[in-house]
């Protein structure tokens, strides 16, 4: 049977002109006929993102869910380990608001495992040569809100898995931060190994 | 009149099984016939590699010595403004020697400054979207001291201009690392344009 | 009523011949007679240190408990927010024990907040002139292990608060690592201010 | 006999309410009779620095300068090592001046090494167990500019010695930044041990 999955990533913020995310994400290859990928094009908006990627999900039932963010200041893909059910933005995302040290979901689990096999995924990625590490914190902002929002798809049963990768700046951000980057190129390459792994999983 | 520029990078040291300096260089691709580039792969050896490079000089008279070398942990293109007359090595040179708070040639001068014009080749590589930037010190190991020997040629009136530029890990050395690093195509995509430049250059 | 706090701290590891979390506690000046201090000094262990928390709780019954650790690296005070139920140890422990990606408890939760006042705390330390913030991650070492204990007992009823503050190196430390440091004296002057705010507290 | 000791620190810049540099040498405790130290703040300005340290060298005589200033993300004291014939400044100065890439003296000497006894000092520092280490760039902002100005002096025979040291922030700078920090009295204890090894020295 084929897979499906959908693959988020973010608009610019934060006065960039480009996400890294996206530019990643409309540049991946179409894979030979062995699965179906869906990309989704997300505000940096804690009100519309986790939304946004919760309708996709039941419009088109895909089994896995990745989402992509863009992490300055890192030097590699970061694969995540954790989200966690909390807000708390050091600047405004894209409408404004900044909220500070609020549940997500009021009530609810303190926070989700990736249930992607990170392990496998940082394998591939060294066999590409490409930097990559695991890491224990997605942030507060949108990131680990959308992270979140399909974790717990997950945890309903709604999606098989979801996950979320992180990746550095591209050169020409880093060009005025002096700050560590990754070319697009590297960038594809790497996700394209990621999202054949994930296609050519038994999900029984 | 056509120019002759010569290209220096180093072998690998510090345990590392390559050095983005010469996979850089051994990937320049030949320019069309306004000049001529010559490279020149040397020992991390403070004994051998500035004598190496006088002898090149010697033999080939370039007009222009550019030296590359591998600057673990910087985010982009490093474009040195200083060689200093000191050799300090925190680890051993390839032949196991370790010079500490030694003049590279007593009683000479304390420092020269580059005499490639890199506020243009700063340009160039911004006008690719490469991250890059002026640095005020190419350490005190070998780096610097081929620097050195190159501007002090070019003291001498041997060579018209002298540089020297830095370059990060190469991501398959960075997976390692966890370091900042750049990849091969950016290097030389950024490396070609510098070299370019160098030769578009009226140097009468 | 009086409070009674616990405060644990670690031994050294890592090859490091002392550790700041134990040399701050030893150094915390006993408070006016609003409560009790009970200090704990825990193996860097994943077999120990949890167990011998747990058995310190069991027959002091503080209301409060409090560990400390070195987050070698960080520049100040960094009040954690969040315990994750996993251990992954880049290093062995001082057992010999590395335990990757593996579940302390498996099948219970996820990942606990902490249940101090950290903006109150965060607060107290910046009126000290002190550097510290929030940090979203306590590793998956030994550190995280007893936080994740000392939370899970707190979620069971057995203590009021539970939380874990990581300190930075001490400058006799920092000096052959070229790392961020804080004196001891803003340390205990930071710890003294947490613990008579944790003292003050009502816990009705 | 006697020598004479002339400390120099800057007035706060970009933004900061205090100087490391100038709250360390305020403190500094006076010695006992072997030596005598005048105390000079200045402003940090590329026109009026360099004239004033000048000028306080003419009117007193000192046969040592040692000149503190900050650099903020550093960990430690930074002994530099080399002053550099250029100004570029990445903020203006407190004048609203931003040289770029300019001489300092245009047509003299390319750089100057201290004179201070860098390895004396450090090893001094090291026994105190505070994070120092020899740096090979003051930047070229206005310390720069006056450690140039005070090793000019002393190629002049005007003085002795002459050299600079940088401080990282203090504890309350860090706190808004989240940066490396020192504590003054650290600063203080270590600086008091560079003026007394100065002080000692015999300067035949």
């Amino acid at each position: 049977m084929e897979s499906r999955i959908l693959i988020s990533a973010f608009e610019p913020f934060d006065g960039d002109s480009l996400n890294p995310s996206w530019e990643a994400l409309r540049s991946l290859t179409p894979l030979p006929n062995n699965g179906e990928i869906l990309r989704l094009l997300l505000p940096v908006s804690f009100r519309e993102a986790p939304r946004l990627l919760r309708e996709a999900v039941e419009k088109h039932k895909p089994q896995i869910v990745l989402s992509l963010g863009l992490a300055g200041g890192r030097s590699g893909f970061s694969l995540e380990r954790i989200a966690v059910n909390l807000a708390d933005a050091r600047i405004p995302d894209n409408d404004g608001e900044q909220p500070r040290d609020l549940f997500l979901y009021p009530g609810e689990e303190t926070a989700y495992l990736s249930t992607l096999p990170l392990g496998q995924l940082l394998n591939e990625l060294e066999k590409e040569s490409l930097p990559a590490s695991l890491s224990n914190t997605a942030g507060l902002f949108v990131c680990n809100a959308v992270f979140y929002e399909a974790a717990r798809l997950q945890a309903r049963g709604r999606i098989r898995q979801a996950g979320f990768i992180h990746l550095p700046y591209l050169p020409e951000q880093a060009a005025e931060k002096n700050a560590p980057s990754m070319s697009l190129e590297d960038m594809v390459r790497g996700l394209n190994r990621v999202v054949e792994r994930l296609l050519s999983q038994e999900l029984a």
